[in-house]
Order: structure tokens, then sequence, then C-alpha cells
């Protein structure tokens, strides 16, 4: 046990964590491998949280050749797994030529809640709302001023009675506006401050019986689940133009179309597979999602929630092919932000909105669903023909090789040998045992 | 539309990138704030993935004082987020004086699927399915022979008929043991040798006819959903141990650990909370996950399908009070590697996995599941206790601060300023443009 861990100083607490290390020095070392020579940057890093002894790093990558309702984007994409971003440009291409990726912003709307209990009767309390409501307003009103004057606000409360589930529990579910922020600060403010009314309201209103005064505040926060706060993005293009990708891979293009379509549909049906296929969805949202700053564990509990339809978990992409017309979409929640946060903070978070024409959230909204329907579309499509371990082996096999020390000369012999071999490791590595026994 | 961007060298990417940005020379700084001096760890990071251009960085963290199963942990998180490691610590230390977290895991399974088309009846495939099921045992066995020495291997296979669902649509779902790996290769690639083993089997097969040698395979690919691969977590304590902590709240213990049931309790009955409180739940756990080199998109999708309990999204986390005993436990599937992956390829994962003495698969389920316990605690009781907006927007304050460029001095006079006021972005400025007028 230490006490006061948080009180050191950075230097002082790798200090301390070194002793954890076989090399205490090569670790020091190691934590300072990504370390920004600009003190001011290195700052802003350290100040996101807290106990921060290292940066640790992921590969910034760009998507090129997005075409979105008309425009053309480059997408940065941060992820460290292999095979992604390859994807996804390669999809962005297919559709590129096929008219692009058409996006419609579905709602805006964000939530939040105020988890209360009181003893009194139902009935009673929605007759006395209107009251408690009005103040809520007036006393949130300097709170709310600033995101009114950028277009947004409070757009409703509502009462919402549980007692039927856990005794005396109700709920204030508000509803927000929040422009261009993701706005969690903003409504978590608010929805404190509706409680702190609440609370005093029932303290002062003269008609009250004293049990009917004792409101207990359970919590008050921001939903995560924001099904109203979602975009609908899909590609559409005739059957007869997959006929030269479709040949490529061996089979014609209404196979192709058929298999693909039958792919989605069982993703539709059987939750484990759901699951997998969303992962991939998510693959290419995350991605977009951290490269501009914003939160993704936010935007996964959102969208997996919304995936459950009828009790059911599915797939949250849909295809469609009627006649020669394939039509592929997605359609998720998304709450994201392009002001506050970390997107003004992080260096590369701003690079990134800057890099896509500093969008307004819903704009961004419309990319990160554009580039998550995208690599949905490439690792269907990959696998439908091919398999998905052709190409990820690849990349898999060069991350061996690095792990094994190959020189340039082995990595290319290893190449040439596992373009038809199964690559696992030992196999890479026993490769490179012979190679290195023979020369 | 750019052709070729991929075959560009790292440099000639940047050069290209560069100018779509306003001031090309500083964007092309910020690509470069973070690279590696050392161009052999650089090259490891631009291998993870596809048209690398940086590197972006995230604080990387460690949370002391994590007692689990009797040993004592310092757990190293990944997360951009302001107050997750601190909330994280302070719970760690609360429940290491009170007997730590206990962990169990309760299972290892990993699941893969083989979807196929197939035109004869459904009783004569499940007749000829043991056949099958030893040929793709058998041509699998140079797969799978050193994940069996490990002790791992393949633990099931059956065939699941699907037909009333979508028409001649079967399933293999298999089961694996990976060991200490994550296993999505070996699972894959084990997958896809079964996929042949099956086509070639129904083209040798005498007995077929030629309508039932149409088998016709979709596709090939693990399940991310593995609801057997999880892990309990739970920390219990007398009631009358809350009384000091509870005192410094301004409420009694009993007080304290009832308001805390309730809001757990909230969650599993309201989906609209459920999500936000496993969404805590992951910002412990993701970032144990990033930390380590494991893939954070698959464990998110699997926890959240895995939420979805009786057809409704629900808690994670469960809280019982029986008597003087309370108890706040964790039922959470988590597929991680130790070994594999980037677990040894990124140099701060494999400084994560040292310090937490090099852990099995297992034993890093037990830490990241704890890591998420001990989130979920520090903020459900914020929540019912002081808030949840007093902590976060003291560090949101920072960010702000260091955002407008303050001084220590001008951050100093802030801090004090805001102790007790609503921080806003708005306010921070007025407050500081009132302060540079005066000095």
């Amino acid at each position: 046990m230490i006490n006061g861990f948080s009180k050191l100083n950075k230097q002082e607490k790798i200090a301390w964590l070194s002793t954890f290390f076989k090399n205490p020095v090569e670790a020091t070392n190691d934590f300072s491998l990504f370390q920004c020579p600009n003190p001011a940057v290195q700052q802003v890093i350290d100040g996101f949280t807290e106990n921060v002894v290292s940066n640790y790093v992921l590969p910034y990558s760009v998507a090129p050749n997005f075409l979105i309702n008309g425009r053309e984007y480059t997408v940065p994409m941060v992820i460290e797994e292999s095979s992604v971003v390859a994807a996804a440009s390669s999809a962005a291409k297919f559709w590129a030529e096929r008219g692009g990726f058409h996006a419609k912003v579905l709602g805006v709307v964000k939530l939040g809640q105020v988890h209360f209990r009181w003893p009194g009767q139902p009935a009673r309390l929605h007759q006395l709302f209107p009251f408690i409501q009005a103040r809520m307003l007036k006393e949130s009103a300097d709170l709310t001023a600033n995101m009114e004057k950028r277009g947004g606000g409070i757009l409703g409360v509502e009462l919402l009675d549980f007692t039927e589930k856990e005794p005396n529990y109700y709920q204030i579910r508000a509803s927000f506006n929040t422009c261009d922020s993701m706005g969690a600060n903003f409504v978590n403010s608010v929805l404190e401050r509706f409680a702190d009314s609440l609370e005093h309201w029932m303290t002062d209103f003269p008609e009250l019986s004293d049990t009917e005064r004792d409101i207990d505040i359970i919590m008050s926060i921001l939903s995560n689940y924001t099904p109203d706060c979602a975009v609908l993005v899909w590609g559409e293009c005739s059957i007869a133009s997959f006929e030269q990708p479709a040949l490529q891979l061996g089979m014609d293009a209404r196979t192709l179309a058929d298999r693909f379509a039958t792919a989605v549909r069982i993703a539709q049906i059987d939750p484990y597979r759901a699951t997998t296929h969303n992962k991939g969805i998510f693959n290419g949202i995350d991605a977009v999602v951290m490269a501009t700053g914003n939160d993704f564990r936010a935007v996964e509990a959102c969208g997996h929630t919304f995936a459950l339809k009828d009790g059911q978990y599915k797939s949250l992409s849909r295809c469609t092919i009627q006649g020669d017309l394939f039509r592929f979409e997605l359609e998720v929640p998304l709450s994201l932000g392009t002001v506050g946060g970390l997107t003004a903070l992080h260096p590369l978070a701003k690079r990134s909105l800057e890099l896509l024409g500093n969008p307004s959230a819903s704009e961004l909204m419309c990319i990160a669903a554009s580039v998550g329907l995208a690599q949905n579309f490439a690792a269907v499509r990959s696998l439908v023909t091919t398999g998905i371990q052709k190409g990820h082996m690849k990349m898999h096999l060069t991350n061996i090789l690095n792990h094994l020390s190959a020189t340039a000369e082995e990595a290319a012999a290893a190449q040439h040998f596992f373009a038809h071999q199964t690559i696992s490791f030992s196999a890479v590595r026993a490769f490179l045992e012979q190679l290195r026994d023979v020369t």
C-alpha cells in the first residue's frame, strides 16, 4: 500500500514505479519513449487525467477517398488493429465510384435523468409537476443561456413513474440540444441544478404535508443511451456495377450481392454473429471517434444498447436487394462533439477536425457512421469471398517478423514463402530458423 | 480522389496530407510531435495498421493499491477521460482496507462459427455430421498442435440448424481454449480450415446425391460474443465499516449503503440508466484492456451483448445488503490475451504486463474486472453523495485553464474562485478576462 501517490510529481511517480521492473532503467526509458519535446503540449496531455506517468501511442492513420453527401473527405483514424484502415479505404473507393455514401442525421437529442424517491401519491406528484418544472427551468436559466445563444438548450422535461418497479422511485427525464458539443458537462450541470430546484421546491411549497416534503434525490446524471441522437447512412448501386470486382474474386455480380445480403441477414438472426458484425462497424466508428477526441466508450455503450431490437441483439446494418438495386445501410446513434472536451485540447484531435474541414457535430456523425458502414462493407465482402484471414494474416506476418527481428531480406523471403502457406507464429519462427541455419 | 495513396511512403503521405491544412508546416510539425526517436520502435508502431502518418497519444496512468485475491497490484490505465484514474485509485484503497477484491474466472471458452447453406434434409445432415466432424478435426490437427501443447485447443464442435429462420442455413459453432492468447487468429485459421474440410468432405463422400454436394460456405469467423469466457469479481464488507467515509459525506453508513444499493437497482430497472452505469464499468475495464495491448472493441461488444438479460438491457453489476453485510459484484465476459497480438509488440503494453507481474490471461481478466468494479463503485458512490460534477468539474477546470493558457497564478486564483461556483467555459473565460483587466 502506498499513501499519497497522487501527490508525487511525475518524476517521483516514475521513480516509485520503476522499482516494479526487472530493469528499472530500461523501464524508465520506455516510459519516456514518446514524451513530447514541447513541455507545454506534454502538460496538456498530462492534464487529461490523473497519475500520468507516460504517453501511450496508437498509430494515427488516414483513409482517403470518402465521398459523403457529395463531399470528399480524407478521414483520420486511430486504431491499433491491422487491416481496418486498409479495409475502410478500399470500401471508400468502391463506394466513391458508385455515388458515395449518403447520410442523414435523424435527430440530435441528448438525454439526462434526475432519479429520486418521493413518499407521496403518484397522481399528486403529476399534478404538482408543472410548478416544479417551471422552477427548474427558471433556476437553470443562467446555465443554459450560452447554449441557447448557440441554438440549443433544454428541449423538454418529463416526469416518469417507476413506483411499480421500485417503491417511491420516480425520474425526471430531460432532453437537450447541445449543438456542436457532446454536452456531458452541460447536461450534468443542468441536471444537478434541476435536482437542487426540486429539493428546494419541495421545502418551500406551502401546500405540502411534512411527509410530502421528504424528497430523496438519489442521483442526477446524463444518459449515454440517446436513441434519438442518431444518423442513417447508406450506399446504393446497381448489382451490375459489382461485375468487375466480383470477377476478380472469382464469382458473378449477382452471387456476390446475394452472399453479401445473406451474411447481413445472418447477423440479424443470430446474436453470436451480430456481436462480431457490429464490432466491425465500431472498428470504423471508434477510430474516427478517437481521432477527433471523442469518447468511444459512450459511443459503444449507446450503439450496442440500440442494437437490442425486439428483445434480441441484432446487426446495426441492413442490406436489401430489389431487382438490380443493391442498398446497404446503417442506422446508429452517435453522440459526438466538435467543440469542447478534448476536441480543442488534444493537438491531433484538433488537426483531425481541421482535416475534415472543421465539421459540425452533425457532419461528424455522418462521417463516423460512413466509416462504420465502409468498414462493415469491407469486412463482410472479405468474409463472403476470400475469407478474413488472407489479408489479415499478411499484416499479422509483418508483426511476427518485426517481433522476431527479421532483416529486410528475411522478411522478403518469408513473405514469398507464406503467400500460399498458413501463417502461425511457430511456422514463421521455424522458417526463419531454417533460413538462418542455411545462411 | 487519390490513387495509390497506400503505396506512398510515410513522408510522401504527410506531404500530400499537409496540403489540407491552413498552415501546412505547423500541421506537419504536429504530426511529428510524438514520433519516437528510436526508429526501430517507431517502425513497430507503424506496422500495426495501414496509412500511418503520426502517433496519437493518450495519457498512460497507474492506479496503485489494488488488492485482488490477496495480491497487491499497481494497475496501468490508458484513458483520456478525467477523474477515471483518480476514482479507480480511491475505490481500490477503500476496498483494500476491507479485504480487497475477490475474483473468480467462470470460464475461458472462446467461440467461432462456420456459416453455410446446404440444400438437403436437416435430419440427413445431423446424421452425417459425425463423419464431417472427424474430418474437420483431423485436417486441422497441424494448426492446433501447438495450442494443444500449451493445454488448449478445440473444446467442441456442434451443428446448429437455422433453416426455420433462413432457407438452408446452418452453422457449425466451435468452442476453443486459446490459453493465454486472445486467440482471434488461431480461431479464424482453424475455422477456415474447418470450412475447407466441410467442402471437401461434401465433394468426396460417396453416398451423397449431386444436389447434396452443393454446400455453400457463406463465411467462417470467430464470435466476439463469448458469454462463457467470463469473470465474477466482488467486494464484501460490513456496513459499519462505511461509517467514517459516510460521515465525511454527511450521512450515516446505513443511508450511504442504502442509497448505493438503490442506484444499482435503478440500473437494473431502467435501460437508460443501465447504459451509462455500464459505460462507467467499461471506463475502468477498457483502460486496462488498452494499456495491455488488448482490443477494447471486442470487449465492449461482448460485454454489452451480455448485459441484455431477459430481453432487457441491464446493469452488469449487482449490489446486495444482508443485515450488516454489503456486497458489490460484477459479472462480465472478457476475452483477453497476455501473449500474442500487440501484447509483446507495443513497448508499453509489454511494460504494463511486467508491472502486473506477467499475469496469465485469466489473472488479467480478474484484474480488468476489478478495475471495472472499482470504477463503478467510485462513480455510484460519488453520484449518490456529492454528485458527479464536483470532482469532474475540478478536472475540467484544469483543462479549460490549460486551453486558455492561464499562468500558474491565474490558475490558482481560478481554482480558489470556482471551488464554490458552477464551472463553465464562458464563466472561466470571463473570470480570466476580468483578472487580466485588473492586473
